[in-house]
């Protein structure tokens, strides 16, 4: 892993933490994260140490079954389980939380018990006022045990601290066999290995969201063992001739249901220490991990180097304001940081999509790629300031293309799996927005021809009669609005690439496909609307209901082979919607992706003049976009649904999911943007901030904070792939970018207040600048971007819209 | 893997290979071969194609649910389930059988159907008459499509040849979620892959009596599939939108319960043929080792090049005699050199027993170690012929142990698992008697030291109240007579190589150990009796009835719990053994291990004369050992096990065991060689042959085999590790025997025939030679042992016994 640094930054920061009076004098940037923001209800972060895209996250699990708890960790619950290895970060389906560490005292637990309940197993309630977490650091302490649990983490190693009182019957717990699972998830096999008196190495193969995941972990303990058990379903592994007949091991086992129960006499305060790491690729990898980036025993010295770490990472993107715009702004920062996440041993090797072991050459291996969401802002800010990163990045989606058997980029890969989740093919944005943004480091002719044999794949998700007749139809396949729009974007990000490759037929052939949009449009009704095969219009079709509101398959009743991906806690919710008839899937499984088409008919990001036509030109478009806005929604839904505000709704604008994002900015192609500039206020002010509830819906690996980054600097990547970013409305008064070839971008919004919120004037590069439009070759070599605001809208600037 | 090639004799393979006439007027030794020997029955040998040592054993399954059938095969069975890439040969319990390939004609099955019924299945009948077998080869012809098949294999890879009629609907099902199993095994997990048009690789995970075995395999096929599809619990695995909610790949699948059907529409007679390899690292591996090892499609020549590389392996011992005498001695031989086998990849990588992927550095790394038996004549015969192998053998023992959480050397390895099989720690013997017989290439200071750690381990199998006590008590541990006596035989070896090595006290230790067989003779009923941990003898303790007669349980029932190793079909034999009363386990279970009194107490090699002492001297032990041959069985067993004779029962002699192997040598310690002249002969022309039913046990990896071989020599190995081997009576009238250090032994049996069974007079190395023992330095640089054979007993010479 390589780390672009800017060393007159490295100096400061070196200076701040070497200079007492400077850090009381002004905070260090890793001082304002805050990583409990998102904690608390959909946005699913994750709160514990992780170094920047780290490969380990060492954390907390609350919960493993309720899908709030995708990351291991609900603000709200009251107990917690455990401290596993590994976590997603704001995403909207579970998985990883693999083998946590649970220190006990007194007779050892070996299931977890319920939150009611934790007597009843080893989970213990704690209080948040025993608890803290700021960059590279957790704390807690767990009230049944009295024991005190700190957690520090660099890149594929970190340290659980546990402190003990006195006890002769205190443990520390592994277990092979839990993981973040939603209910649904299986550990098929696992082994754990007494390595020496106080090392331990183990393994399992989870078939979960990631359908086929190795992993590894080991673990050194700075005391050894006063005696290490094995523990399969609830009882010891031991061997006795006339119990097991042949000699059975007790420093090795493999199966299912298996922990390791390290048994100590402690006493008062006793500290003991657990370094652990983990690989995808071995057990020996994981402890070369573990020994290369750990060699000792300094939690402190662990986590002040991850501090230093995220210090110079943070300082790519700086600003000015208030003490919680810093917070919520460095928090989000630090949340586009998180993932991808390296998927490397410190030896180079990774394990491939194909599960062969391989060697990275040439770039970093990355995983967890949730392209649906992070080819919309993640992956254009990556772009821009951490382009070295993001050449990995593409490498690595290159790396899952030659090892793909179906010989497709990835749609949302984890840990070396295909999860198959969302829709369309992403990763051409992803890779055709990087290399016009400049990025390189790959083969751009090789990166190409994945792009197009993606696109051209004749089995995915309706492609051939996306091909044949323009777009997907609704009789042969779900979810076939969402994916003809965005299948239609994705091809003009191709064709984009295409021509700067100077493949004019490509460029030809895909640009065609890029107007397939138009062929849902449904004037009658003003919306895109889902057709058949034969061309026919769906019938019962509701633009302001999820889905589309057609139950597809002639049902009100919950399918569990229909509706797989509902797990236990959720059916009487599904149920319910179902039953008041308002969605044929309360997420997919209709036409629709997550959505209404009230949401979805707007992307159409590659052509927005195009859409404007479709609906009527400009005024009619505004008019439509203010009925989003000012929509009531449905009451059967509202009244379904009453988790509806966390979503961050506004009438029908749901901040909370990707659909929207882009929305907001369309009214500066219509020639009002302070349209945009109120509704941007609005989102910024309401669904964003510095509390664990903060965050309106997922986080979606970055992407909700990746929009409120670009936000608050006043531009957004509409369009990936365009080299061009749509000006909003400034949301801090000053920020200081520093692009990924060293130059420095700076924005300021001179007299930008919580009144003056609409942009009054624009200078880039010291020249006056009318359009909302804001090319990439005024940003590439630094420079400045000065607004000046004001509390009315200038109704004489940016008003030329997309036709200027 | 290297290959000791003698030039001479490789010229001569060739010239018989390049000659028409000279290959009809002498067949080459691998002609000799009857791979079918030991298929009938309990021999349990493998007779498919396979290379020497050879790592994938294509052959044919007819069960993979009955013990009768562990390599896969049984003689007498009706059906052919497929073909699979690996087997067990000669084992006595069943695994691999993995990746079978069955070819079908019309809608294909995905269920095995039964032996009764085989058109509820892919099963089909065949007819010994459509069959063949020889080195190398297999053929075969299923009645119920009329697919003729044929196998060939090289080390890593091979070759099935599929002869197909006109069809529109033949295919080619690979199943990769059936293991040969007994009824008891389990595929944790599976992959299979559609690499191109006619590429395969496939993954398992079976936790079988290897508990956690890991294969994958590659298959290239001549003709790219008219369409290749997954199957999954019996149905085909597809992409429908409406079926699979999000997309699936058709060309990967991951899971339990897969299978994958290349279907094709074939010409009258048109050939398929799939080229297949095996890797226990890595599908990318295997796929390595096919096109390393077969670059091309030429059947003929591969079968041709493990032929001659037979030719080659055989050609180390040589003997004159009849047709039958050749087809028995060298099948055998071939059955020594079957096993252990090759597990590593072409490119040097293995995967190691804490399941690190490793390269084995100076050494090829060998698995399936049946030291329990092999220690005995297997092990002594490489030592002398393949010395070079036998060293890469030890060389592997002590990687495993180097590997073994539980610092032990291997009981019983397979595949880089432990199955704890059977009892004792006979890598030692192995080890010290390849040591002392010269064999080099390994660290004998780190293979002694491997040695001691497994010896002194207080956690294995009742060593440490052994090491107190001086014998294993039985009211702590299971075949406590048994693990006592091989213990100290053991212990015996190890002193030898601490002598060899300069460590005396080491060797004081190890002798004082040796000597704990005393312990359990109890003179009061002229046998060895299990003790407990005060030192009274066990009670109701039956010397001649199966494990001591003692039914430890308290109980007649069988309880799946105590009799772990009984599967469903053997529950009705082993209840009627139970309420017979006359076992307390069939085979272990009790005191005495798969034995009696009668015939364990025998085992102590490393002091017969201190045997011959405490059972009252020599006439007395001559008594004893006739009444062991002439015993009437105890009723009860006799009738309850109708399957006795298949055993090689002689009284209560049970050659088919290994037990019993070194007791005939016995009477020539005791001045009466004459008398195993008798019986040497009676099992040598009674219980093996060249038809399938001639083996009358297990092969056990070669042991039967091996003690065919040095019993037709004329010597044999009674105490490994002693440098000294014991005349019998030769059995061939001539032998040639190419020592690994390039020197030559002669054997000659001057007049021996069917009625000149007995030894007249002996000259070594032209000397005269009175004495029934024969130290490996008379044998180390070649030279001649003659024999002069007679019709009555000689009863001047050799009758000097132990005391001379």
């Amino acid at each position: 892993m390589i780390i672009r640094r800017h060393p007159v930054l490295l100096f400061a920061v070196a200076a701040l933490t070497c200079s007492g009076w400077l850090a009381k004098a002004e905070p260090r940037l890793s001082d304002y994260v805050r990583p409990f923001v998102g904690a608390q209800g959909e946005g699913n972060t994750f709160p514990g140490p992780s170094a920047p895209f780290g490969m380990m996250q060492l954390g907390p699990d609350t919960d493993t079954r309720n899908w709030d708890t995708d990351s291991g960790y609900e603000y709200t619950d009251p107990t917690i389980l455990g401290f596993s290895l590994t976590h997603l970060s704001g995403t909207g389906c579970p998985d990883l939380g693999d083998f946590p560490f649970v220190p006990q005292v007194g007779p050892p637990a070996f299931v977890p018990g319920t939150k009611d309940h934790p007597e009843n197993g080893y989970q213990s309630t704690f209080s948040h006022a025993d608890e803290a977490a700021s960059v590279g650091y957790y704390k807690v302490k767990l009230q049944k045990s009295g024991v005190t649990t700190e957690l520090t983490a660099g890149a594929r190693a970190g340290i659980l601290r546990f402190t003990f009182p006195a006890s002769d019957e205190a443990s520390i717990m592994t277990d092979l066999s839990r993981v973040i699972d939603g209910g649904r998830w299986h550990v098929a096999e696992s082994r754990v290995r007494v390595e020496d008196a106080s090392t331990i190495t183990g393994f399992h193969l989870v078939n979960g969201w990631a359908k086929e995941r190795y992993l590894y972990f080991a673990a050194r303990f700075s005391r050894p063992f006063d005696d290490g058990v094995i523990i399969k379903d609830g009882e010891p592994v031991i061997y006795h001739s006339y119990v097991n007949y042949r000699f059975r091991s007790r420093d090795e086992a493999v199966g299912t249901n298996l922990q390791f129960l390290a048994k100590y006499k402690t006493h008062a305060d006793e500290v003991i220490q657990v370094k652990v790491a983990v690989s995808a690729v071995s057990a020996a990898n994981a402890l070369q991990n573990l020994d290369a980036e750990i060699p000792g025993w300094d939690f402190e010295k662990v986590k002040e180097a991850t501090r230093r770490e995220w210090d110079t990472e943070l300082s790519r993107l700086q600003i000015e304001g208030s003490q919680e715009q810093k917070e919520t702004f460095y928090t989000s920062l630090y949340h586009t940081f998180l993932t991808p996440n390296v998927y490397q041993d410190v030896n180079g090797e990774y394990r491939g999509f194909d599960q062969n072991i391989r060697q990275a050459k040439g770039f970093t291996k990355y995983t967890v790629f949730s392209l649906w969401d992070t080819f919309r802002a993640e992956h254009p800010l990556l772009s821009l300031i951490q382009a070295r990163r993001d050449s990995d990045m593409i490498n690595s989606l290159l790396a899952h293309y030659d090892q793909s058997a179906d010989h497709l980029l990835p749609m949302w890969e984890l840990q070396g799996n295909e999860t198959w989740c969302m829709i369309g093919y992403h990763a051409a944005p992803v890779i055709a927005d990087g290399f016009l943004n400049g990025v390189r480091g790959f083969d751009a002719e090789h990166a190409y021809e994945a792009i197009k044999a993606t696109a051209m794949n004749p089995h995915y998700d309706g492609l051939a009669s996306y091909r044949k007749l323009g777009w997907v139809p609704c009789d042969e396949e779900d979810e076939s609005l969402s994916k003809t729009l965005e299948y239609a974007y994705d091809d003009w990000s191709i064709a984009q690439m295409a021509k700067a490759l100077g493949k004019q037929a490509d460029y030809d052939e895909f640009m065609k496909r890029a107007a397939s949009y138009k062929n849902l449009f449904d004037s009658s009704i003003g919306w895109m609307r889902a057709k058949d095969s034969k061309g026919a219009w769906r019938p019962d079709f509701d633009a302001h209901l999820f889905g589309g509101g057609v139950d597809l398959k002639g049902t009100t009743e919950i399918s569990r082979a229909q509706y797989s991906w509902v797990t236990p806690p959720m059916v009487p919710t599904v149920t319910a919607l179902v039953s008041a008839g308002c969605i044929g899937g309360v997420t997919n499984l209709a036409d629709v992706t997550e959505a209404t088409s009230s949401q979805y008919s707007w992307f159409v990001p590659q052509d927005v003049p195009g859409l404007i036509a479709l609906m009527g030109g400009k005024e009619k478009f505004v008019e439509k976009l203010d009925s989003l806005f000012d929509a009531k929604q449905s009451e059967k839904f509202s009244k379904e649904l009453s988790a509806n505000d966390l979503r961050g709704c506004i009438g029908e604008y749901w901040h909370g999911n990707e659909p929207s994002h882009h929305v907001i900015y369309l009214y500066c192609y219509a020639g009002q943007p302070w349209k945009a500039a109120e509704r941007l206020h609005q989102v910024i002010t309401t669904q964003y901030g510095n509390e664990p509830g903060s965050l309106c819906g997922n986080d979606d690996c970055g992407q909700m904070s990746a929009w409120y980054l670009f936000t608050c600097l006043g531009f957004y990547p509409v369009c990936p792939a365009s080299n061009q970013y749509v000006i909003g409305a400034p949301q801090v008064p000053k920020a200081t970018m520093h692009l990924s070839n060293g130059k420095t971008l700076t924005m300021t919004a001179e007299n930008l207040s919580d009144r003056n919120i609409y942009v009054q004037s624009v200078r880039v590069n010291g020249k006056e600048w009318d359009s909302v439009f804001l090319p990439y070759g005024e940003l590439k070599d630094g420079g400045s971007i000065a607004f000046n605001m004001g509390p009315l809208p200038n109704k004489g600037w940016g008003t030329g819209g997309a036709g200027q």
